[in-house]
C-alpha cells in the first residue's frame, strides 16, 4: 500500500505520472491519495495532513509525499523508516512530524541511482525519484539498498508554540474546507484554560470572544468556538459558520488564545 | 468493493482517514469514490447522485455515503442490506431512495462498538464508525451482528413532485458540472406534455419557452430543453450551454413545467 | 489495469458510474484516474495529457478516454492496439498523438453491440460503450471482436507550428495547475534558438523578453522563461510564479517564439 500527498493539483497529468512509474515497478502496489490540493509549497500544511493520516493506515503502508519548493537544489531525498509504516520525500521537514509520532527506526539519504528512472528531470523528482523509491520499497526493498544512513533530518522550520500566564500563541497549520482552522497548540498547553467557559482568539487586529468547548456536539449557540479537535491540537470553529471567514484567517498566521489568569477555573469553583 | 460519498471536500485529510481506517480492517478492499464534492450539508443531493450510481456496481458492492448535518446528535446510524448491495450512514434519508430502488431486505441501527474504532470521536462518525462498519461487511460481517434489526426507516423530508391538468411541480436535486439541472420529477409525471412542442419552464419570477426533446441529440437548436433523462426523471438542459446560468438555478429550488392544457397531444394529429 | 481521462469534473456521478461499469464486467481491473478535469470539449488539451501519461503506465494497460464534443452524432467509436497499450474513445482525434507515439499496430471502429450496455444512451457512451470495450479488452478480448478494422483515424484538427527564419509559432496546449505553459512546439524546432540568451515571447498584442534555460533549476532570476520540458516541448514558464499571468494566456492561444536572427549563435562565438 502506498499513499501520496502532494501540491500538484488534480487537474494535470502530475500525479498520473507517478502513478503509473509506481505500477510499472509494483503492479500489485494499492494507491490510496491522501491530497494533491495542498497549499502549493506549504510544507507545514503537508505535514500536518500527513501526521493526521497515517496513524489510520495499515502497518507497513508507504507514505509517499512531495512538497518541494527547492526541487533541482541542494537538498536531500530521504526515506525513512517508522515502527509501523515507511516515508519518502524531500528532506524539508514534511515526512518529520509524522514518522517522530510513531518513531524513527531509520532514516537514508536517497542517492542508488538503480532504484531511480532512467531519466531524472531537474523539475520533477516526484516521478522520477521518489515514485520509484516508493515502489521499490513497496516491492520488498530493504531501505539501506537506496542510500547511505543519515542521522540529521532537517526539522520543521516553523516555530513553536509558546505559552505565558494568560495567553498561547501558535500558528494555523490547516484551515479545512468547511472554514475550521487547526493551530499547532497541542493539547498540553490548552490546560490552564480548557476549563473555562470563555477565552479570546486574536488574529491580526482582530479579537474576539469565544467560547470553549470539548466536542463539536456541545456547541448548541452560534458563534466562535475553541476546542481540543480528534487531532489533539486546538482547533477554532463557528458552529454551522466558517472560522475563516470570520478571523479572515489564513494558512501561517499567528493565533494567540488569551485568558483571564485572574478568573478561578471552573473545576474550583 | 466499497464505494464512497461524502460532503467532505477533496483538499483535506477525512476521505483519507476513512480509506486507511477501512484497509486496516479489509486490506483487499477495492475502494471507489463517488464523490466527496457534495453540496455541505445536500442529503437531497447526495441521495440523487447515490440512486444515479449505485444500479451501475456489481452485487454485493458496500455503499457508503456519509452527508450528516447532525453529526453528534441523536440520529442513528444506519446499515441496509437491499437486493443488490449494501449500505451504510446516517437515518437521515440519504441512503433511502437507492436502496429502496433495488429493494430492502433488511437494516439495522448500528450499535455494536465491535465493529467500531476503538476511540468514537463526536464530531468524525465517517471515520470511527461507518468506515469499519463498511469494512467489516466487506470482510463478510452479517449485517445482523452490528446491532438491532429495525424498521422505521427515516424517509427523504424533501417534498414529492406534485401534478396538475397543466402543470407539474418538483425540486432541483442535482446540477451538474456541465450546468444541466436534474429534477425530481419522474418520467411517468411527464407523460402529459412529452409529446408536445413546448413547454414553459418556471423557476422564482423566471417563466421561460423550453423545447421538449427525446434526447441531448435531437436538440439541432441552440435554447432550453426539457427532456427524460437516463436518470428516468425530468432535466432541463441548454445545448452547449448552461441551464444553470439561463435559469439562475440552485439547488433545491422549485421548478415547474407548463404546458397548454388545451392543445391537442401531437400524437392526436 | 485502466486509466480515465475525462472532461466530465469531479463532483458528478458521471465517473463513478463509468468504473461501476467496468467493475461489473472486470471485477479485477485496477483503475487509475489520469485527470477529469480537462476544459471542457478540449480535445488537444486532453490529447496532450493522454500523451504525456501513458508512457510512463505499465505495458498492456488500457487507456480509456472521453472528450467528446459530438456525443450522440456520427463520428465513430474507436479502439486502437498499440505498441504499448490499447486505446478507447471517440475518433476525434484524442487518442492519435498518444498511440502514434508508441506506434499504432491496428484500429477497429466498435460496432459490436455484445460488448455494449444493453441499453445505449445518446447522451453517456462513456458509461454504455466506452467504459464495457474498455473493460472486456481488460478481461482478454481481442480487439478485431469489437468491430471492423479500420485505417482512416480521424487526424488531429489543429494547427502544426510553423517556423521562418527568425520566429516559430505554436499552439498553448495546456496551462497546468502553476500556470506554467505548454506549447505543441516540438524541441527539433527551438534548435535555432535554444542556444540564446533571451527570445520574444508574443502572444496576442503582447510582446515580452524571456530566458532560455536548460531547466527550471537553471534559472535563478525571475522573469519570464522559455525551455524545453520532460514532454519534449517547448514550455514557458515564471520561476515561482505563473506564465499564464504574466502573460494572459488561455488554452488555444497562438505564441510566438521571436529572435534576432543576425545575432551569433553562442555556439559558435
Amino acid at each position: 500500500m502506498i499513499t501520496l500527498l502532494t501540491d500538484f493539483g488534480i487537474s494535470d497529468h502530475y500525479v498520473a505520472a507517478m502513478k503509473g512509474v509506481i505500477l510499472q515497478i509494483c503492479p500489485e502496489a494499492n494507491l490510496v491519495d491522501l491530497s494533491h490540493l495542498v497549499p502549493r509549497h506549504s510544507i507545514e500544511d503537508g505535514a500536518y495532513l500527513l501526521a493526521q493520516s497515517t496513524p489510520y493506515f495499515p502497518e507497513g503502508a508507504i507514505h509517499l509525499a512531495v512538497i518541494d519548493p527547492q526541487v533541482g537544489a541542494e537538498r536531500r531525498r530521504i526515506a525513512i523508516k517508522g515502527k509501523r509504516s515507511f516515508y519518502v520525500g524531500p528532506d524539508n521537514g514534511l515526512l518529520v512530524p509524522a514518522a517522530q509520532a510513531e518513531g524513527v527506526l531509520k532514516a537514508v539519504s536517497i542517492t542508488n541511482k538503480d532504484y531511480m528512472c532512467k531519466e531524472v528531470s531537474s523539475t520533477f523528482e516526484g516521478r522520477d525519484v521518489f515514485a520509484p523509491t516508493a515502489a521499490f520499497l513497496a516491492s520488498g526493498l530493504e531501505i539501506e539498498k537506496l542510500g547511505p544512513r543519515i542521522g540529521d533530518l532537517v526539522q520543521p522550520a516553523w516555530s513553536k508554540p509558546e505559552r505565558s500566564d494568560d495567553r498561547v500563541q501558535g500558528r494555523i497549520v490547516h484551515i479545512d474546507s468547511f472554514g475550521n482552522i487547526a493551530t499547532n497548540i497541542p493539547a498540553a498547553l490548552a490546560d490552564q484554560w480548557r476549563h473555562r467557559m470563555t477565552v479570546e482568539v486574536k488574529l491580526g487586529a482582530m479579537c474576539k470572544d469565544a467560547i470553549f468547548v470539548q466536542s463539536y456536539a456541545d456547541a448548541l449557540e452560534l458563534g466562535l468556538l475553541v476546542l481540543v479537535g480528534s487531532s489533539g491540537l486546538v482547533e477554532i470553529a463557528v458552529n454551522r459558520g466558517s472560522a475563516q471567514v470570520v478571523l479572515d484567517a489564513k494558512l501561517g498566521d499567528t493565533v494567540t488564545i488569551v485568558w483571564d489568569a485572574s478568573q478561578h477555573d471552573r473545576r474550583q469553583q
